[in-house]
């Protein structure tokens, strides 16, 4: 894979995975949004589904990490760091252009709003305690990094065929289970792009960006990447 | 494939299509229906499903498009606009005659009826602003074909194997995460041939058929193809 | 196939999708089950999950068509109706034998019951008019035997690998798209069984058997059986 | 497999399995969890994804037993009892390992606790029974089993490929249909190493741990295996 295919795979992928994702927070949560109050569980489809739609779409062109936790995975896996920021520029900037798309599909509910939007875009704690969210953070992100390195990585280092579903349904699984403390960041650039572009939107009311936690779903994220890296070349 | 294979595969899987899709509408939404109030979960899952059955239906006679957008985006990647004409029309007419058998499936339902019913036929925005509505069903559009085009097609363009399975479930996504503006339309005739049957039908109190809408889920999808089209084009 | 893998396989077949077709009902209407009210998309899913089961697990005996309008349908793709009454045979005493299990697992909630249980048992319709329901029963049929006869069918005319999981997502979208009025038998045994099972079951205050109904969910099926045969061979 | 890889396989595929499994129980149950009250098909999809997850990962490991009933029931099939006792041993080990990560992902939450949090680890009666109550987990776990032995063996004796993700929308059925009356333990670690777990924790007002009713998913889980096991011998 040449450079030029992991950066654009990633950001077209990374923003597909933002925008449906963010998306389904939108639905959910914006008043005059047909699929308000659809609930936790069409949350956890709907992040699950994004990650199917984007992995899917990208995988042809960068194997589709869509996530610094996978990449990091990975990497302990192979121990070939060498695309490591390439493939992070390109997660970069997919998941500030899909939070924007997200902005731009609700614009008219986005226009009306009145109230804290920050849950669209970034995760948040129910009960602010940072271990214990860095635990939470932790936990989730190894189980992702686990079953992604386990689904066997095809000659281009992403995920094939239907390792791609059982990785969508894990998602799934993972915001069923574990998404109740903190809102399952589970990838760092999924909370930090859209919580950049959450502060520079022109959203009436919508609220603080709250930077005191954004560490959190950075740092736990990338502590599970490396256990479940660690795990993996100890036990597999 | 022969155009008769062509035209009935579309005929087919289209009316399926819109059985199903118009179905889960008619399920959720009127009265004396056993799944009255199941919410918009049912909704994206009902119409996801309604592609997985419409189209591994349809897939061995035309390749299954269903969907003008789809076929445009095909056509703008192979550059073989030949048969576009014979797609459309089975589409059309499929569309067609898929709104008529939700009305006979729910004809008891539909002779009792006593509010606007429209909303089981044809899409319509929460929020009212024409360029807002188009730029949400571009977006829309634009993921569901991406995710098409790259998936590969078979010999004869069309989709094939988990292809389909696969695009259901992106279905399913696209609802749950941008559907909540405009209802989701992402395919031309799906609300064309729909809302016609609905200002047809002998339906009490059946509501207006609001044809000023009507053109926002013909030129976002039109526009979302394109998009996709060049986008792969340009990317992949 | 011998006949005696034909019958075991369609006893052992039918008697699980309606022991988890039947329980999901008992499940989310009887009073004290831990799932009472989750609603008609676990009615749904339950069902289609039902036929995951029950035909994974009878497919390498009988190619698990579990249904009498499968068979039927089947049967007039391939104009071999000489292991017609074999099939159903298996057929109809798996049913009875799934509606005493589902009687069994819910015994205590059913020793308790003081509310009408046939809706556990067998289908009905919201508005009760014969000619609607039957087209209602006929218009869902269709579409599960079409898809079914377009699957392909292995050498033993069942259904076999990924075709199952096509075909159980197909009876969720069935369920959530056409099963409001009459809560969708599509399926003559899957009615009838149960139905005496209710009869003659020691259920307090299990109210009547609605034998006057029953004649629509065998009729309607197999209609559209004979519809989706016809429409088969006609145009795939 | 030697027996370390069936050893560390069973453990880390039962952790995950009860990390997942018991965390959508606390998410659904435990206030300031963003998924309370997600209700009945959060719990069935969470814990059959949970089985996804959990045996996507361990396969190439162990393949994948991750309950005593599933491996009883595989030595019943193949007259092989010489693994049993280490698969148990990494089963139980990581049931309790998997009850402590659910109890760290929700540590939050777990100390604020003023409800009775025994459901969210083990199972318990809606109507208790004992015979009624043995009777529903025999139906369940053979029901369970019965598909997994069907669904072919790698020459390892776990599943493989799409037979896991079989087995988890079977789980998700069952779960659906039959876990109304006792909430499905249909494994004798599932419910038996985490309530373990709850009778040790530091959970304030955690409530009584219930062991008189212990042996009921114990008992179920192994009749079910045994019947399962004889039901194949017999008729496949």
């Amino acid at each position: 894979m040449s450079n030029s295919h992991i950066f654009f795979g990633e950001l077209i992928g990374t923003a597909l995975l933002i925008l449906l994702g963010g998306g389904v927070c939108a639905a959910v949560t914006l008043k005059r949004s047909k699929a308000e109050g659809a609930g936790w569980l069409a949350i956890a489809f709907g992040w699950g589904f994004a990650v199917l739609v984007a992995a899917y779409t990208a995988n042809s062109l960068s194997g589709a990490h869509l996530n610094p936790a996978v990449t990091i995975a990975i990497a302990v896996k192979t121990g070939d760091w060498s695309h490591v920021p390439v493939y992070l520029a390109g997660q970069f900037l997919g998941a500030v252009v899909g939070a924007v798309l997200v902005w731009l599909a609700y614009l008219g509910q986005f226009n009306e709003n009145d109230e804290p939007t920050l849950g669209i875009f970034a995760t948040g704690p129910e009960i602010r305690n940072p271990v214990q969210n860095v635990i939470t953070e932790t936990v989730g992100t190894t189980v992702l990094c686990l079953l992604i390195l386990t689904q066997g990585l095809n000659k281009e280092l992403g995920l094939s065929g239907m390792g791609i579903l059982i990785t969508a349904l894990t998602v799934v699984g993972i915001g069923l289970s574990l998404g109740g403390p903190t809102g399952y960041a589970i990838n760092p650039f999924r909370d930090l792009g859209p919580r950049l572009v959450h502060s520079l939107l022109p959203i009436p009311k919508k609220g603080s960006s709250d930077w005191g936690y954004a560490w959190v779903p950075i740092v736990g994220p990338i502590l599970g990447a490396l256990l479940a890296g660690g795990i993996y070349n100890a036990a597999f």
